[in-house]
Protein backbone atom coordinates (compact mmCIF):
# COMPACT_ATOMS: atom_id res chain seq x y z
CA UNK A 1 0.00 0.00 0.00
CA UNK A 2 1.14 3.42 -0.94
CA UNK A 3 -0.85 5.70 1.76
CA UNK A 4 0.82 7.63 4.63
CA UNK A 5 -0.60 8.56 7.84
CA UNK A 6 1.12 11.15 10.58
CA UNK A 7 -0.12 11.59 13.72
CA UNK A 8 1.68 15.00 14.82
CA UNK A 9 1.90 16.16 18.22
CA UNK A 10 1.53 20.18 18.03
CA UNK A 11 2.62 20.92 21.48
CA UNK A 12 0.74 23.20 23.83
CA UNK A 13 -0.71 26.35 22.24
CA UNK A 14 1.84 28.21 21.38
CA UNK A 15 3.08 27.48 18.10
CA UNK A 16 6.62 27.83 18.91
CA UNK A 17 6.26 24.70 20.54
CA UNK A 18 6.46 22.96 17.15
CA UNK A 19 9.17 20.89 16.00
CA UNK A 20 10.23 20.99 12.42
CA UNK A 21 9.30 17.62 12.43
CA UNK A 22 5.77 18.70 13.14
CA UNK A 23 6.19 21.39 10.84
CA UNK A 24 7.06 19.33 8.09
CA UNK A 25 4.48 16.09 8.42
CA UNK A 26 1.86 18.87 8.60
CA UNK A 27 2.90 20.70 4.75
CA UNK A 28 3.56 17.08 3.29
CA UNK A 29 -0.27 15.85 4.18
CA UNK A 30 -3.08 16.04 1.62
CA UNK A 31 -5.93 15.63 4.16
CA UNK A 32 -6.05 16.87 7.86
CA UNK A 33 -7.71 15.00 10.68
CA UNK A 34 -8.56 16.48 14.00
CA UNK A 35 -10.36 17.73 16.96
CA UNK A 36 -11.71 21.37 15.46
CA UNK A 37 -9.39 23.64 18.29
CA UNK A 38 -6.31 21.79 17.30
CA UNK A 39 -6.83 22.04 13.63
CA UNK A 40 -7.93 26.07 14.07
CA UNK A 41 -4.12 25.77 15.13
CA UNK A 42 -2.83 24.38 11.65
CA UNK A 43 -2.38 27.29 8.91
CA UNK A 44 -4.93 26.52 5.80
CA UNK A 45 -3.34 25.44 2.74
CA UNK A 46 -4.07 25.14 -0.79
CA UNK A 47 -5.13 21.32 -2.06
CA UNK A 48 -5.24 20.51 1.57
CA UNK A 49 -8.46 19.28 2.73
CA UNK A 50 -9.24 19.32 6.83
CA UNK A 51 -11.69 17.22 8.49
CA UNK A 52 -12.53 18.60 11.77
CA UNK A 53 -13.79 16.35 14.33
CA UNK A 54 -15.59 16.39 18.10
CA UNK A 55 -13.30 15.85 21.16
CA UNK A 56 -14.85 12.10 21.66
CA UNK A 57 -14.96 11.12 18.12
CA UNK A 58 -11.42 9.68 18.70
CA UNK A 59 -12.24 6.23 16.69
CA UNK A 60 -14.30 7.64 13.80
CA UNK A 61 -10.94 10.23 13.03
CA UNK A 62 -8.64 7.01 13.51
CA UNK A 63 -10.50 5.19 10.74
CA UNK A 64 -11.15 8.13 8.49
CA UNK A 65 -7.61 9.10 8.36
CA UNK A 66 -6.30 5.43 7.89
CA UNK A 67 -9.17 4.97 5.18
CA UNK A 68 -7.57 7.79 3.17
CA UNK A 69 -4.10 6.34 4.05
CA UNK A 70 -5.40 3.18 2.41
CA UNK A 71 -6.73 5.06 -0.76
CA UNK A 72 -3.32 6.14 -1.58
CA UNK A 73 -3.60 9.05 0.16
CA UNK A 74 -1.25 11.46 2.67
CA UNK A 75 -3.24 12.13 5.87
CA UNK A 76 -1.63 13.91 9.00
CA UNK A 77 -3.88 13.40 12.18
CA UNK A 78 -3.06 16.29 14.42
CA UNK A 79 -2.85 15.81 18.17
CA UNK A 80 -2.25 18.53 20.76
CA UNK A 81 1.06 17.82 23.19
CA UNK A 82 2.29 14.58 22.43
CA UNK A 83 -0.10 12.29 20.41
CA UNK A 84 1.37 9.25 22.13
CA UNK A 85 0.29 10.38 25.66
CA UNK A 86 -3.65 9.96 26.16
CA UNK A 87 -3.68 11.15 22.39
CA UNK A 88 -4.29 9.64 19.12
CA UNK A 89 -1.14 7.54 18.63
CA UNK A 90 -2.98 4.78 20.68
CA UNK A 91 -6.50 5.60 19.38
CA UNK A 92 -5.05 4.96 15.75
CA UNK A 93 -3.18 1.68 16.88
CA UNK A 94 -6.59 -0.21 18.07
CA UNK A 95 -8.00 1.09 14.95
CA UNK A 96 -5.12 -0.63 13.07
CA UNK A 97 -5.51 -3.75 14.85
CA UNK A 98 -8.81 -3.71 14.78
CA UNK A 99 -9.47 -2.97 11.13
CA UNK A 100 -8.52 -4.68 7.43
CA UNK A 101 -5.12 -6.70 7.72
CA UNK A 102 -4.29 -4.32 4.74
CA UNK A 103 -4.29 -1.60 7.55
CA UNK A 104 -0.67 -3.29 8.78
CA UNK A 105 0.92 -2.28 5.58
CA UNK A 106 0.10 1.50 6.07
CA UNK A 107 3.25 3.72 6.24
CA UNK A 108 2.48 5.47 9.84
CA UNK A 109 4.97 8.38 11.22
CA UNK A 110 4.38 9.22 14.76
CA UNK A 111 5.71 12.93 15.21
CA UNK A 112 6.18 13.48 19.20
CA UNK A 113 5.69 16.86 20.36
CA UNK A 114 5.90 18.86 23.66
CA UNK A 115 3.24 17.38 26.17
CA UNK A 116 1.12 19.68 28.53
CA UNK A 117 3.31 17.96 31.78
CA UNK A 118 6.71 19.25 30.27
CA UNK A 119 5.61 22.57 29.75
CA UNK A 120 3.59 23.11 33.02
CA UNK A 121 6.86 21.71 34.67
CA UNK A 122 8.92 24.00 32.46
CA UNK A 123 7.00 27.23 33.86
CA UNK A 124 7.11 26.03 37.35
CA UNK A 125 10.46 24.86 37.41
CA UNK A 126 11.54 21.25 37.96
CA UNK A 127 8.96 19.12 39.27
CA UNK A 128 9.44 16.27 37.50
CA UNK A 129 13.26 16.18 37.82
CA UNK A 130 13.27 12.64 39.47
CA UNK A 131 11.26 10.00 39.24
CA UNK A 132 7.60 10.70 38.71
CA UNK A 133 4.06 8.83 37.24
CA UNK A 134 1.45 9.93 34.65
CA UNK A 135 -2.28 9.40 35.33
CA UNK A 136 -5.20 10.22 33.58
CA UNK A 137 -8.02 10.91 36.07
CA UNK A 138 -10.62 10.13 32.80
CA UNK A 139 -12.94 6.87 33.95
CA UNK A 140 -14.69 7.03 30.63
CA UNK A 141 -11.95 4.40 29.98
CA UNK A 142 -11.23 2.41 33.39
CA UNK A 143 -12.72 1.83 36.50
CA UNK A 144 -12.14 4.70 39.41
CA UNK A 145 -11.23 2.27 41.72
CA UNK A 146 -8.14 1.44 39.36
CA UNK A 147 -7.22 5.08 39.85
CA UNK A 148 -7.76 5.57 43.28
CA UNK A 149 -5.43 2.03 43.58
CA UNK A 150 -2.48 3.96 41.32
CA UNK A 151 -2.94 7.05 43.11
CA UNK A 152 -1.75 5.80 46.48
CA UNK A 153 0.61 3.53 44.74
CA UNK A 154 2.25 6.48 43.44
CA UNK A 155 2.29 8.24 46.21
CA UNK A 156 3.31 5.62 48.22
CA UNK A 157 6.33 5.14 46.51
CA UNK A 158 7.67 8.57 46.80
CA UNK A 159 6.88 9.68 42.78
CA UNK A 160 6.05 13.01 41.86
CA UNK A 161 2.51 12.86 40.14
CA UNK A 162 1.20 14.29 36.85
CA UNK A 163 -2.82 14.28 36.30
CA UNK A 164 -3.96 14.34 32.91
CA UNK A 165 -7.63 14.88 32.17
CA UNK A 166 -8.33 16.30 35.77
CA UNK A 167 -11.69 17.45 35.15
CA UNK A 168 -14.64 17.41 33.10
CA UNK A 169 -17.91 18.34 33.02
CA UNK A 170 -19.12 14.91 33.71
CA UNK A 171 -16.55 14.64 36.06
CA UNK A 172 -16.82 17.34 38.40
CA UNK A 173 -15.80 15.80 41.97
CA UNK A 174 -12.78 13.70 41.04
CA UNK A 175 -9.99 15.89 41.77
CA UNK A 176 -10.97 16.85 44.83
CA UNK A 177 -11.61 12.99 45.93
CA UNK A 178 -7.85 12.31 44.28
CA UNK A 179 -6.21 15.02 46.51
CA UNK A 180 -7.86 13.27 49.38
CA UNK A 181 -6.75 10.08 48.85
CA UNK A 182 -3.05 11.51 47.89
CA UNK A 183 -3.71 13.65 51.64
CA UNK A 184 -3.56 10.38 53.10
CA UNK A 185 0.27 9.53 51.93
CA UNK A 186 1.49 13.08 51.42
CA UNK A 187 1.34 16.26 54.00
CA UNK A 188 -0.88 18.99 53.19
CA UNK A 189 2.01 21.54 52.69
CA UNK A 190 3.11 19.19 49.53
CA UNK A 191 3.52 21.56 46.73
CA UNK A 192 0.70 21.33 43.77
CA UNK A 193 0.87 22.75 40.24
CA UNK A 194 -2.18 24.02 38.02
CA UNK A 195 -1.23 24.73 34.53
CA UNK A 196 -3.32 25.43 32.20
CA UNK A 197 -3.25 26.71 28.48
CA UNK A 198 0.53 27.03 28.94
CA UNK A 199 1.88 29.81 25.94
CA UNK A 200 -1.17 30.88 24.88
CA UNK A 201 -2.21 34.32 26.07
CA UNK A 202 -4.72 33.46 28.44
CA UNK A 203 -2.03 31.12 29.92
CA UNK A 204 -2.34 30.59 33.82
CA UNK A 205 0.05 28.81 36.63
CA UNK A 206 -0.88 28.10 40.14
CA UNK A 207 1.59 26.90 42.64
CA UNK A 208 -0.58 25.96 45.89
CA UNK A 209 -0.31 23.12 48.03
CA UNK A 210 -1.75 20.00 48.94
CA UNK A 211 -4.22 21.02 51.71
CA UNK A 212 -5.70 24.01 49.54
CA UNK A 213 -5.26 22.36 46.03
CA UNK A 214 -8.92 21.62 46.23
CA UNK A 215 -9.89 25.30 46.22
CA UNK A 216 -8.25 26.22 42.76
CA UNK A 217 -10.45 25.73 39.59
CA UNK A 218 -9.89 23.39 37.33
CA UNK A 219 -11.22 22.07 33.96
CA UNK A 220 -10.81 19.85 30.70
CA UNK A 221 -7.79 21.94 29.50
CA UNK A 222 -5.61 22.00 33.14
CA UNK A 223 -2.79 19.97 33.63
CA UNK A 224 -2.39 19.23 37.70
CA UNK A 225 1.68 18.25 39.02
CA UNK A 226 1.47 17.07 42.44
CA UNK A 227 4.78 16.98 44.15
CA UNK A 228 6.55 14.18 46.43
CA UNK A 229 8.05 14.87 49.97
CA UNK A 230 10.99 15.53 48.27
CA UNK A 231 9.51 18.46 46.09
CA UNK A 232 10.86 21.71 47.27
CA UNK A 233 9.44 25.54 46.95
CA UNK A 234 11.98 28.58 46.19
CA UNK A 235 10.28 31.62 46.74
CA UNK A 236 11.31 34.60 44.37
CA UNK A 237 10.94 38.60 44.71
CA UNK A 238 8.67 39.93 42.02
CA UNK A 239 8.05 36.80 40.73
CA UNK A 240 6.48 33.25 40.57
CA UNK A 241 8.07 30.40 43.00
CA UNK A 242 10.02 27.83 41.64
CA UNK A 243 9.28 24.45 42.27
CA UNK A 244 11.40 21.40 41.48
CA UNK A 245 12.19 17.76 42.67
CA UNK A 246 15.99 17.43 43.69
CA UNK A 247 17.85 14.78 41.88
CA UNK A 248 19.31 13.14 45.03
CA UNK A 249 17.58 10.84 47.63
CA UNK A 250 18.91 10.04 50.84
CA UNK A 251 17.12 7.38 52.28
CA UNK A 252 14.59 4.01 51.47
CA UNK A 253 11.72 5.24 54.01
CA UNK A 254 11.29 8.37 51.64
CA UNK B 1 19.31 42.16 38.34
CA UNK B 2 19.42 42.26 34.56
CA UNK B 3 21.02 39.39 33.88
CA UNK B 4 19.46 36.12 32.00
CA UNK B 5 19.14 32.47 31.93
CA UNK B 6 17.58 29.62 29.87
CA UNK B 7 17.81 25.99 29.97
CA UNK B 8 17.20 24.83 26.74
CA UNK B 9 16.00 21.25 25.59
CA UNK B 10 17.52 20.30 22.70
CA UNK B 11 15.62 17.04 21.94
CA UNK B 12 17.30 13.63 20.62
CA UNK B 13 19.75 13.57 18.61
CA UNK B 14 18.11 15.03 15.24
CA UNK B 15 17.56 18.89 14.91
CA UNK B 16 13.91 18.25 14.01
CA UNK B 17 13.08 17.59 16.82
CA UNK B 18 14.14 21.09 17.96
CA UNK B 19 11.21 23.45 18.42
CA UNK B 20 10.94 26.93 17.48
CA UNK B 21 11.17 28.64 20.92
CA UNK B 22 14.43 26.53 21.83
CA UNK B 23 15.83 27.78 18.32
CA UNK B 24 14.96 32.07 19.40
CA UNK B 25 16.68 30.52 22.79
CA UNK B 26 19.96 29.47 21.82
CA UNK B 27 20.27 32.45 19.17
CA UNK B 28 19.02 34.95 21.71
CA UNK B 29 22.17 33.82 24.45
CA UNK B 30 25.26 35.40 24.94
CA UNK B 31 27.39 31.93 26.06
CA UNK B 32 26.70 28.42 26.26
CA UNK B 33 27.13 25.99 28.57
CA UNK B 34 26.70 22.46 28.45
CA UNK B 35 27.87 18.54 27.91
CA UNK B 36 30.25 18.39 24.72
CA UNK B 37 28.47 16.52 22.91
CA UNK B 38 25.16 18.71 23.10
CA UNK B 39 26.95 22.27 22.61
CA UNK B 40 28.20 19.85 19.56
CA UNK B 41 24.75 19.84 18.22
CA UNK B 42 24.62 23.59 18.19
CA UNK B 43 25.94 25.59 15.40
CA UNK B 44 28.50 28.19 16.50
CA UNK B 45 27.35 31.75 15.97
CA UNK B 46 29.62 34.33 15.99
CA UNK B 47 30.11 36.41 19.32
CA UNK B 48 28.51 33.90 21.51
CA UNK B 49 30.80 31.87 23.68
CA UNK B 50 30.83 27.88 24.67
CA UNK B 51 31.80 26.28 27.49
CA UNK B 52 31.58 22.21 27.10
CA UNK B 53 31.77 20.82 30.57
CA UNK B 54 32.05 17.03 30.78
CA UNK B 55 28.82 14.65 31.82
CA UNK B 56 28.95 14.60 35.72
CA UNK B 57 30.01 18.33 35.86
CA UNK B 58 26.46 18.87 35.85
CA UNK B 59 26.56 21.16 39.94
CA UNK B 60 29.73 23.45 38.36
CA UNK B 61 28.09 24.18 35.34
CA UNK B 62 24.30 25.15 36.48
CA UNK B 63 26.84 27.76 38.50
CA UNK B 64 28.58 28.57 35.97
CA UNK B 65 25.98 30.00 33.78
CA UNK B 66 24.17 31.61 36.97
CA UNK B 67 27.85 33.33 37.67
CA UNK B 68 27.57 34.96 34.05
CA UNK B 69 23.56 35.49 34.50
CA UNK B 70 24.48 37.37 37.33
CA UNK B 71 26.73 39.35 35.91
CA UNK B 72 24.25 40.76 33.52
CA UNK B 73 24.88 38.16 30.78
CA UNK B 74 22.84 36.27 28.47
CA UNK B 75 23.22 32.65 29.43
CA UNK B 76 21.71 29.24 27.83
CA UNK B 77 22.41 25.89 29.55
CA UNK B 78 21.84 23.17 26.25
CA UNK B 79 20.37 20.04 27.45
CA UNK B 80 19.47 16.56 25.66
CA UNK B 81 15.93 15.81 25.70
CA UNK B 82 13.82 17.81 27.62
CA UNK B 83 15.88 19.55 30.84
CA UNK B 84 13.11 18.74 32.80
CA UNK B 85 13.12 15.26 33.15
CA UNK B 86 16.92 13.93 34.67
CA UNK B 87 18.15 17.14 33.16
CA UNK B 88 19.67 20.22 34.34
CA UNK B 89 16.64 21.90 35.39
CA UNK B 90 16.56 20.59 38.53
CA UNK B 91 20.78 21.11 39.01
CA UNK B 92 19.63 24.58 38.17
CA UNK B 93 17.05 24.96 40.55
CA UNK B 94 19.49 23.36 43.22
CA UNK B 95 22.16 25.54 42.63
CA UNK B 96 19.49 29.00 43.04
CA UNK B 97 18.76 27.14 46.17
CA UNK B 98 22.22 26.79 47.49
CA UNK B 99 23.19 30.20 46.29
CA UNK B 100 23.52 33.75 47.16
CA UNK B 101 20.06 35.34 47.35
CA UNK B 102 20.43 37.10 44.84
CA UNK B 103 20.76 34.37 42.22
CA UNK B 104 16.65 34.17 42.43
CA UNK B 105 15.82 37.59 41.58
CA UNK B 106 17.27 36.17 38.52
CA UNK B 107 15.26 35.61 35.06
CA UNK B 108 15.45 32.33 34.64
CA UNK B 109 13.47 30.46 31.52
CA UNK B 110 13.14 26.64 30.57
CA UNK B 111 12.53 25.56 27.47
CA UNK B 112 11.33 22.10 27.13
CA UNK B 113 11.91 19.59 24.75
CA UNK B 114 11.16 16.46 23.22
CA UNK B 115 12.20 14.07 26.21
CA UNK B 116 13.89 10.78 24.97
CA UNK B 117 10.56 8.35 26.25
CA UNK B 118 8.11 10.38 24.02
CA UNK B 119 10.54 10.17 20.89
CA UNK B 120 11.31 6.34 21.76
CA UNK B 121 7.24 6.04 22.25
CA UNK B 122 6.68 7.84 18.96
CA UNK B 123 9.13 5.11 17.05
CA UNK B 124 7.64 1.82 18.97
CA UNK B 125 3.44 3.11 18.29
CA UNK B 126 2.15 4.22 21.66
CA UNK B 127 3.42 2.16 24.48
CA UNK B 128 2.90 5.17 27.13
CA UNK B 129 -0.76 5.59 25.59
CA UNK B 130 -2.18 4.77 29.31
CA UNK B 131 -0.67 5.27 32.47
CA UNK B 132 2.91 5.30 32.79
CA UNK B 133 6.06 5.65 35.23
CA UNK B 134 9.17 7.16 34.95
CA UNK B 135 12.08 5.95 36.97
CA UNK B 136 15.67 6.62 36.73
CA UNK B 137 17.44 3.45 37.11
CA UNK B 138 21.20 5.38 38.04
CA UNK B 139 21.69 4.95 41.94
CA UNK B 140 24.46 7.60 42.06
CA UNK B 141 21.62 9.76 44.09
CA UNK B 142 19.25 7.34 45.20
CA UNK B 143 19.57 3.94 47.14
CA UNK B 144 18.84 0.83 44.87
CA UNK B 145 17.12 0.21 47.10
CA UNK B 146 14.43 2.57 46.61
CA UNK B 147 15.03 1.67 42.75
CA UNK B 148 13.76 -1.96 43.79
CA UNK B 149 10.99 -0.47 45.71
CA UNK B 150 9.53 1.80 42.97
CA UNK B 151 10.36 -1.21 39.96
CA UNK B 152 7.59 -3.47 42.03
CA UNK B 153 4.93 -0.71 43.00
CA UNK B 154 5.04 0.59 39.82
CA UNK B 155 4.46 -2.98 38.21
CA UNK B 156 2.00 -3.68 40.50
CA UNK B 157 -0.18 -0.86 39.82
CA UNK B 158 -0.25 -1.74 36.44
CA UNK B 159 1.44 1.26 34.85
CA UNK B 160 3.83 0.57 32.15
CA UNK B 161 7.26 2.03 33.01
CA UNK B 162 10.04 4.38 31.45
CA UNK B 163 13.60 3.69 32.11
CA UNK B 164 16.01 6.34 31.75
CA UNK B 165 19.59 5.56 32.39
CA UNK B 166 19.37 1.95 32.15
CA UNK B 167 23.15 1.49 32.35
CA UNK B 168 26.19 3.09 32.69
CA UNK B 169 29.67 1.76 32.59
CA UNK B 170 29.90 1.47 36.62
CA UNK B 171 26.45 -0.14 36.72
CA UNK B 172 26.54 -2.94 34.08
CA UNK B 173 24.43 -5.16 35.88
CA UNK B 174 21.56 -2.99 37.50
CA UNK B 175 19.27 -3.10 34.01
CA UNK B 176 19.14 -7.12 34.64
CA UNK B 177 17.90 -6.67 37.45
CA UNK B 178 15.06 -4.48 36.81
CA UNK B 179 14.57 -7.03 34.94
CA UNK B 180 13.83 -9.60 37.35
CA UNK B 181 12.18 -7.70 39.73
CA UNK B 182 9.46 -6.62 37.13
CA UNK B 183 9.10 -10.54 36.45
CA UNK B 184 8.10 -11.63 39.39
CA UNK B 185 5.08 -8.69 38.83
CA UNK B 186 4.89 -9.49 34.45
CA UNK B 187 4.49 -11.98 32.63
CA UNK B 188 7.62 -13.65 30.31
CA UNK B 189 5.69 -12.00 27.39
CA UNK B 190 5.37 -8.48 28.40
CA UNK B 191 6.44 -6.38 25.19
CA UNK B 192 9.74 -3.99 26.20
CA UNK B 193 11.49 -1.42 23.75
CA UNK B 194 14.35 -0.36 24.06
CA UNK B 195 15.56 2.91 21.85
CA UNK B 196 18.83 4.53 21.24
CA UNK B 197 19.99 7.60 19.31
CA UNK B 198 16.51 7.75 17.80
CA UNK B 199 16.82 10.29 14.98
CA UNK B 200 20.34 10.08 14.81
CA UNK B 201 22.00 8.24 11.57
CA UNK B 202 22.86 5.22 13.98
CA UNK B 203 19.50 4.97 15.49
CA UNK B 204 18.14 2.07 17.00
CA UNK B 205 15.02 0.43 17.75
CA UNK B 206 14.50 -3.57 19.36
CA UNK B 207 11.31 -4.58 19.91
CA UNK B 208 11.57 -7.61 22.67
CA UNK B 209 9.61 -8.76 25.27
CA UNK B 210 10.54 -9.38 29.34
CA UNK B 211 11.77 -12.60 29.02
CA UNK B 212 14.21 -11.99 26.63
CA UNK B 213 15.17 -8.55 27.92
CA UNK B 214 18.49 -8.77 29.70
CA UNK B 215 19.92 -10.36 25.92
CA UNK B 216 19.84 -7.13 24.87
CA UNK B 217 22.69 -4.66 24.79
CA UNK B 218 22.07 -1.02 26.17
CA UNK B 219 24.08 1.90 27.15
CA UNK B 220 23.85 5.07 28.82
CA UNK B 221 21.72 6.06 25.67
CA UNK B 222 19.04 3.94 25.80
CA UNK B 223 15.60 4.38 27.23
CA UNK B 224 13.97 1.52 27.86
CA UNK B 225 10.02 0.89 27.53
CA UNK B 226 8.40 -2.11 29.97
CA UNK B 227 5.01 -2.68 28.77
CA UNK B 228 2.29 -3.08 31.32
CA UNK B 229 -0.28 -6.34 31.05
CA UNK B 230 -2.46 -4.32 28.62
CA UNK B 231 0.05 -3.53 25.82
CA UNK B 232 -0.28 -4.73 22.75
CA UNK B 233 1.64 -5.80 19.70
CA UNK B 234 0.96 -5.69 16.07
CA UNK B 235 3.35 -7.50 13.51
CA UNK B 236 3.18 -5.80 10.37
CA UNK B 237 4.88 -6.98 7.25
CA UNK B 238 7.92 -5.27 6.09
CA UNK B 239 8.14 -2.90 9.33
CA UNK B 240 8.58 -2.89 12.70
CA UNK B 241 5.31 -3.78 15.08
CA UNK B 242 3.41 -1.72 16.98
CA UNK B 243 3.61 -1.87 20.07
CA UNK B 244 0.60 0.20 22.27
CA UNK B 245 -1.28 0.35 25.52
CA UNK B 246 -4.91 0.45 24.92
CA UNK B 247 -6.73 3.55 26.13
CA UNK B 248 -8.87 1.39 28.10
CA UNK B 249 -8.59 -1.18 31.29
CA UNK B 250 -11.87 -3.30 31.98
CA UNK B 251 -10.84 -4.70 35.74
CA UNK B 252 -9.60 -3.39 38.87
CA UNK B 253 -7.61 -6.46 39.21
CA UNK B 254 -5.29 -5.55 35.74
Amino acid sequence: MSGHLAIVGLGPGDERYLTREAEEALQAADALFGYGPYLDRVPERPGQARHPSDNREEDARAKAALLHAADGGSAAIVSGGDPGVFAMAASVCEAIEAGPHAWRALDIAIVPGITAMLAVAARAGAPLGHDFCVLSLSDNLKPWALIEQRLDAAAGAGLVIALYNPVSRARPSQLGKAFAILARRLDGTTPVIFGRAIGRSDESLVVTTLADASGVAADMASLVIVGSRETRVIARPGSSPLVYTPRAVESVSA
